[in-house]
């Protein structure tokens, strides 16, 4: 309460297709239901990439991007409940309100309380809390990790444990839980299972992660870059093979493999030949397949019917369904615990003013995630 | 033991495209694991007809078809333990072994246990029992239910209460089981649920009867045929739909109508684009549609990704999920507590020498079910 504008650095996307530049903000106070937070790091994920490059029908501009971060509470709005100055936080694109039809049904984290204003870069209230000069910043995802300082809403706030390193649990706002909660949270793999796992980049070597803790027998690493397998097998793939190395079908070669089929299939790549190759893989009577990464705008996916008819499941998942307040907490402390690790993750850090090169590090293959950390106050 | 071959009356579908014939065939006595039951009624269904039109990649001619019978045990083979004559039972295209690893993953009804075999018409041990003047006569489904006295596997059989009365259980072995238990088995409806059945044939009557056991608040039929809406009513539909009275594609109209979607919807026809539709009027975050129908050979099912993502599910069935042996018996124990009834499917009784008539009625769009009833010995 009564907290004034910062003014802070934060990395501007002006438009499309344009790198990201580094400009003083103003960011207001929190209002009515909402927090202020500094960060302390984030990581530099596809989906920012995806938006900056214009393709997304959702990107407005200018606006501040990034979306898996971790912070320290600055400042509270009004009516604010749940969180106190100094807490440790991971910032949510998905929130949880715990009262719209969604979080009530229990049976998804796709809240959606927020859902019209946050796809429109807006804070519930339909405005913004970023301004530069005094024209207004949009927000991206609800988050914007990509400044030093963000607003958000107080439901689209993890609180976390104080212990935890924000410099590596960041990852979890995004793209570790993303394909971890995908096999823990929406398969849920049982012990002894079979698992493979399509696309061996950051998601996909998180579900690797994911199937090991949910103690899957076999974890089949599939990817045609084959620098990938050492570290998949170092997290817990127990062998990786490369469709250009077959002639068949890659579906035809991992049912040979496996007996008649997997029983849980992950597609980590956004690929819709690569989904339904990830289906038809499948065990008959039994085996899931689930869809994670995201595909280009007005792909389909394609099977017979005979494959559904015949027991298998095709499913999808945002988030690795975790909900964000209720369940995120606990992967950090499974974390702490030393059930995973994330420091193979992060392949590279920089401070904010190179944040472009974690771009061209990502868009040229050389990272898995880099992570950018704020200066310390 | 001791059995010896039975001439007895048959339905001889001797090849694709024409009528059955009427024919006095020898029944040899059942070999080892193998029981011979004498039918007191079958049904006729379109899976029947499919075969017959030629259609089917796996129909053998000359041939018994039916599959949807029911009997009582006249004579049982070697090593046969769980039956002894006299008992009721139903024959089961879909067996359950128990033994193999589809029957012991607990998850899945589809035995393997003889499906090699099954699909050539064949016993297990390679042969046929029926024959003509010493010519072999194939076995159909593993069940051949139009003729009066037939052999199958011991894993083929229910063993059924002997109150139940065999001219309305024998639709407990296709049809009706497949309609329910896709609701109770495979989707395991909850009270209160939400549920769109598209496709107001025997199927999806019977997926109306299972939608209201399971307590669905409102089930939504779906029909372009609006004479069916009656009786679909009468079964427990709670509104019923013609999407040719609108111009929006049906999925967006009962999106509309259920304030986001149904918690579940079934496919009853086997047209690839209603699959569609079915999915995409799911809620979001937690809609399942499943897969009844059999689409023609070749045919594909379609959607975009981000239905799938956003947490909708695509599943199928067949049999209704149900365990023949385990399951099944259970079934017609809640027909004969009242839960539900047969009646209203059975629209044509008659004679096995009219059976062609039958297959003419279904044809035309004429009969939910006609059932043949078997001359009392």
């Amino acid at each position: 309460m009564g907290a004034e504008t910062i003014r802070c650095k934060a990395a501007v996307a002006w438009e499309a297709g344009e790198p990201l530049s580094i400009e003083e903000v103003e960011v207001m106070p929190p209002q009515k239901g909402e927090v202020r937070i500094r960060l302390m790091a984030t990581g530099v994920c596809h989906t920012d990439a995806f938006t900056l490059s214009g393709e997304d029908p959702e990107g407005v501009f200018p606006a501040i991007l990034g979306h898996e971060g971790a912070g320290v509470v600055e400042s509270v709005g009004e009516g604010v409940t749940g969180l106190v100055v100094g807490d440790h936080v991971i910032p949510l694109y998905t929130p949880e309100c715990g009262e719209c039809k969604f979080c009530l049904s229990g049976k998804t984290n796709l809240c959606q309380k927020i859902r019209a204003t946050q796809g429109k870069g807006l804070m519930p209230d339909g405005s913004t809390r970023f301004s530069i000069n005094g024209k207004p910043i949009y927000h991206y995802m609800g988050t914007s990790t990509f400044s030093e300082y963000t607003v958000l809403p107080e439901i689209s706030l993890a609180k976390i444990n104080l212990e935890a390193p924000l410099e590596e649990v960041c990852l979890l706002g995004c793209g570790v839980t993303t394909g971890m909660g995908a096999v823990i949270n929406t398969a849920k793999v049982e012990a002894g299972s079979t698992v493979a796992i399509f696309g061996l980049g950051g998601i996909g070597l998180s579900a690797i992660i994911g199937a090991k803790m949910a103690g899957a027998e076999r974890i089949i690493g599939i990817d045609i870059n084959e620098n990938k397998f050492e570290l998949a097998k170092k997290l817990g793939a127990t062998e990786c093979i490369n469709p250009k190395n077959y002639e068949q079908p890659i579906q035809e070669v991992i049912v040979d493999l496996t007996d008649g089929g997997v029983d849980y299939s992950f597609e980590c790549i956004g690929n819709v030949d690569v989904m339904r190759s990830a289906l038809e893989c499948c065990h008959k009577g039994w085996g899931e397949s689930v869809i994670i990464g995201v595909a280009g705008a007005g792909q389909e996916i394609s099977t017979r019917p005979f494959q559904l008819v015949t027991g298998r499941v095709w499913r999808g998942t945002a988030f690795g369904g975790v909900k964000g307040r209720s369940e995120l907490p606990d992967y950090v402390e499974r974390y702490l615990a030393g059930e995973f690790k994330l420091d193979d993750f992060i392949t590279h850090t920089m401070p904010l003013e190179k944040i472009n090169e974690a771009f061209d590090l990502m868009h040229k293959g050389k990272s898995i995630r880099s992570v950018i950390h704020y200066e310390k106050v």
